[in-house]
């Protein structure tokens, strides 16, 4: 997908919700748990219900990666669900040296055919450039919201006086365009987004933390660019607002009003 | 396995081996690609020609997961057929927050029972404590060999004026033990393993990058400490030393080579 699809999708629906598949079989209804594949059918119904009032979703590939192998089939019938025109990201946090970005990046695009993959930058230029494909996104880690994030991203730079995640969306820019590059922003960090805006005025944000992880909606808007430039992921506050049969309808009225928030601070784009 | 179960591991085989099992099947023997499953099956060979030359294996995680869901069938497969005493090391360069990190834990050490798990410290303290589990390793990674390791792990510190991967170890020291942490340190960067040990000198350092990488054996023994404290990693040079019928036979002199190296030097610990 490029920046102008994306961009048209989000103008279309009216929103810049990602909704992240964090689909865990100990918290999924108990009724699905019967069925051949709880994980695949708990997405379905999420995604049936939510489609309408997102952009993207996330599946984050942890959740499938520790049911073994049958997690990676479960991944797969979710992503061959997901209608067009929706973005998908996986949400893998890789980084490795080149030959092995390579092969990550084959992983998520070719075998599981998403749109992008989150990455960590601490291994640099090479593990960046094999997912910077053509309609392919590398969604770089810069400032995340969980309490380690201050262990290092915000040591400062003896030569620059920048904090790293600065350094990271600074340096990371000689490697691929805004039609490429992504950075995470966490949400919890308002007060620094339009700082990070000006030093990348045209890329999108991936910002997570909007739910469970207490983002605020209309500081975060604050960051947005000509194109939007946000996606805001939801995760565990849509798809878990109910543990009962009524999970998917439940996740469908949370995804709508937060896509109703969304709409309103859209109409603020020139 | 416990750190002394690993030195004495290395005492009885005179060796701090590891076999890098980055298993691509465009460069394994072409005889093997009409089996079932090509990929356990070089791994098997490459196993049984090379257990008693090394003290552990690597499956570098990227290549698999290329493979889609046969992948991690392939890699369980491999898991299961590694001899007991051998240690066994996820490169996966993970690093996530804790929910998240609790699930890759959950699959690298519940579902596909490796002894330890190759993790990035962007995200800091959060993301790597999860590892942090009875007779597991957290394997973090510091200077790396690659070529993008001068981005960002050089970065001087305006507070204390060492470099990013020196914060990395001295903090990180703060969250687990030498029984539970190692850290990856590059074979390429050779001049600064030294000053590495001196911040860190009960722990065991995973080193890449001899054979294809360039790096230097004598070089990177001078950071040995009183349990060896060494993991040294060879893959391409050792599992690709044939494309040919005799690929195992071959992979086995390479690692009887290296293993005499490391013997000669393991004669040096008082």
């Amino acid at each position: 997908m490029t920046r102008a699809q994306l961009f048209s999708e989000i103008e279309k629906k009216g929103s810049f919700l990602c909704v992240g598949l964090d689909t865990d079989p100990s918290k999924i209804p108990k009724h699905l748990l019967q069925l051949e594949d709880p994980v695949f059918e708990f997405n379905k119904q999420i995604i049936d219900a939510t489609h309408q009032y997102c952009v993207a979703y996330k599946p984050n590939i942890a959740f499938y990666e520790a049911l073994g192998p049958s997690g990676w089939e479960s991944l797969r019938k979710t992503m061959d669900y997901i209608p067009a025109g929706l973005f998908t990201i996986a949400d893998a946090k890789r980084g490795d040296i080149g030959n092995t970005a390579s092969m990550y990046a084959k992983a998520f695009f070719e075998q599981m055919r998403f749109d992008s993959v989150t990455l960590s930058p601490y291994m640099g230029e090479d593990s960046v450039k094999p997912f910077l494909l053509k309609d392919k996104w590398a969604i770089l880690l810069a400032l995340t919201s969980n309490k380690g994030s201050s262990d290092f991203q915000t040591i400062r730079s003896a030569s620059t006086g920048r904090p790293l995640y600065e350094e990271v969306i600074t340096k990371s820019q000689e490697w691929g365009s805004p039609d490429q590059l992504m950075y995470v922003v966490g949400a919890t960090q308002g007060e620094k987004i339009s700082a990070i805006r000006d030093l990348a005025p045209e890329h999108f944000f991936l910002i997570p933390g909007i739910g469970a992880q207490g983002g605020d909606l209309e500081l975060v808007s604050k960051a947005m660019n000509r194109q939007c430039g946000l996606i805001v992921n939801s995760a565990r506050s849509i798809i878990y607002a109910s543990a009962d049969v009524d999970f998917a309808h439940r996740a469908g009225e949370e995804a709508q009003l937060i896509r109703a928030e969304m709409y309103k601070l859209l109409q603020r784009l020139p």
